[in-house]
């Protein structure tokens, strides 16, 4: 397999212009996230944070400080309610399995969107062995949830509401402060939790104004590190650890807190928000000038999720007909264009995305969409160079015959 | 809280000698190890190593390399038999949870230590939840432990077997050949684990000679990135995912592979092997310096653990009698000397270390110990630095009154 890719990978040499927009799945880290990280893994604070000397107080110091300012990005109180964790993933979990391991008289119920990332999804496989139930909102074909639909789910019997800020792969924003006004209206003890690792950075919330009780951050989705993210839970929230292990200065992650990546995470929050609109102008520009470069010079092509303000800034996600995905982003490497494939989650199995399908897309236009997001990074001779490097890749493909399926 | 902790770190300008020995909570990452990790932020293999692009292509490569070379540093038959977790914290977690979760055939019985470390013994107390209970198996003066317990305490509904190989507070290294024997020989249908995190890079095993079933593996206790740490798990034992998510391309951990830690803890696995006798023999050398110079020179000291062949060369572990520990790691971070007290687990409880409760020390003593562990990095200036400022710590401390309780 290993020698598979490295004859792949051979395919590739003498390119000359790269542009990196899988930044669903993993992202460049920008020098001044790892100036900021880097003085932590030598003589600076290195130390175990609850511990007794100079380099534990030094680390104690430093992560307080990265608490509290993650704390005041999103509007928490006080910095007690940031919890760090070892990524978005472990913090859904943690949000999920935790809040129902606190809550066993709340009831069995779970409500989530049918558009949820895998990671909350597939959590709730998780809780069924628990005894929960999953009942899943759909959404419009733009992959807005339903509220209509969300307060015909939620009853007495409802524990846990996990619904997502954004959507990670069509960026459509989902109306979470009319959807937790609903839920609380219905059952004003089931605890709502929102995936926010796709609105972080990219769209302006604020947890008092949405009024969730827990909300996850991702780090490397900002440009942090991977290796960590955090849940905020807001105060008298319950929340168990779903680990055990040695406890630091938090109570509900076991383990010596990670203070380099916990520094990387604070550096790339900071860098987002400390010029919040010039930088999403930016995506949003670089976003705009790809998506409408494509649907403007190519036929059978279908923007997937909704438009607007209704969408993140950085999100672009679009059909190509007749032309499978996967062979898409490979004819697209071949250039020095890196994408994903649909879901890059459901990838591996070769399925479409769950999402793409909830919002009525046929299976074939599902397959063969493809997952773009800009940042602040990015140039315009990048995106022009992405899109005078599509048509050909799409129409190669479309031209192999039997690549297709049927339409 | 962090205003009185910059007060302290006041207290500290001016120090000329820093000598770290709390490398049982956090280790200093040497520039090497840091150089193999940064390309992996930037523009080298910065990919979702699931995907079909070349970043994502160069990412699997690099895992699959990093996989094979730390599968081939334990003996493991397969790099399929290495899962990489946040963290040896994790790993452990994952070794029991998933364990009990994918065997639940082979009874409701857990053997472990009574000197585990916290993050099994802690894990232990979750799966209680789920109907397990736990027999904890006594250790001799010396930490080690009893394989006749061991023989009486595992029985047909044993279904997991965890004592770690080195004792992470006191070094004492466990018989763990003749324990798993003894365990598949009272049944063979038990799944044997060990924590190796204080044995890797420290003393030869190879999971074949030791025939254990599942093995954990710390990048940090080998001076790799905190954030990733490996499970083994032979071929063959069923394991189950205790958290949730996407897939990559291993089964057992969600979540996308974090390229650059990995690859930080393969170099620093790699150092720690390719001149494994010299660095075992450098550490040996400078802990035994230091215990001895302890021992020879000052009155009411006590060396805990296990002693030459039968303990970890790192590992140097001393009670001083009338001498609150906490307060002797402040008064040694005043000089630029950095230990830990106790076991750094159970400090922030204040209580005992369970480890020196279980090897007979008296309250005073286990309260009045102090753990270092010593690495290639160090110099004979830094261990005679030490020598020099250990004494009179424990002297003033000694001389204020009240500080010490009955002895």
């Amino acid at each position: 397999m290993v020698e598979n890719v490295k004859e792949l990978l051979k395919l590739h040499e003498g390119i000359k212009h790269e542009v990196y927009l899988d930044n669903e799945n993993s992202t460049v880290v920008p020098q001044e996230v790892l100036d900021a990280m880097l003085p932590y893994y030598g003589k600076l604070a290195y130390g175990n944070p609850t511990l007794t000397h100079k380099p534990g107080w030094e680390a104690f110091t430093a992560i307080m400080t990265a608490s509290k300012q993650i704390a005041e990005s999103v509007g928490a109180k006080n910095l007690e309610e940031i919890t760090f964790t070892p990524g978005e993933t472990e913090a859904n979990n943690l949000a999920l399995m935790g809040a129902a391991a606190a809550n066993p008289q709340k009831g069995k119920k779970i409500v989530i969107s049918e558009i949820e990332p895998i990671n909350v999804l597939n959590v709730t496989d998780l809780l069924k062995k628990q005894g929960y139930t999953t009942t899943k909102v759909p959404v419009d074909k733009e992959g807005t949830l339903s509220l209509e639909k969300l307060k015909e789910a939620v009853d007495k019997d409802t524990a846990l509401v996990s619904i997502h800020l954004v959507n990670n792969e069509i960026g459509t924003i989902q109306p979470i402060k009319e959807a937790v006004e609903i839920v609380k209206d219905q059952n004003p003890a089931a605890i709502f939790h929102t995936d926010a690792s796709d609105a972080y950075g990219r769209i302006p919330f604020n947890v008092q104004d949405l009024k969730v009780d827990m909300a996850t951050l991702s780090s490397f989705k900002i440009l942090g590190p991977r290796g960590t993210g955090a849940l905020y839970i807001r105060e008298g929230i319950n929340v168990e650890r779903i680990l055990e292990g040695p406890i630091g200065t938090q109570k509900l992650w076991p383990g010596i807190e990670n203070t380099p990546l916990i520094m990387g995470f604070a550096k790339a929050s900071e860098l987002a928000f400390s010029n919040f609109n010039a930088n999403v102008a930016r995506m949003r520009y670089l976003r705009d000038k790809l998506v409408n470069g494509v649907l403007q010079t190519m036929t059978d092509v279908k923007f997937n999720g909704a438009t607007g303000d209704r969408r993140s800034p950085d999100n672009a996600n679009i059909s190509f007909l007749r032309c499978e995905g996967e062979a898409l982003t490979i004819e697209l490497s071949l250039k020095g264009v890196y994408v994903s494939s649909g879901s890059a989650c459901s990838r591996r199995l070769l399925q479409p995305s769950h999402v793409l399908v909830a919002l009525g897309r046929h299976f074939s236009e599902a397959h063969g969409s493809i997952l773009m997001k800009t940042t602040r990074y990015q140039t315009e001779e990048d995106i022009n160079y992405v899109l005078d490097s599509i048509p050909s890749s799409v129409e190669r493909i479309r031209g192999i015959v039997g690549s297709t399926g049927v339409d």
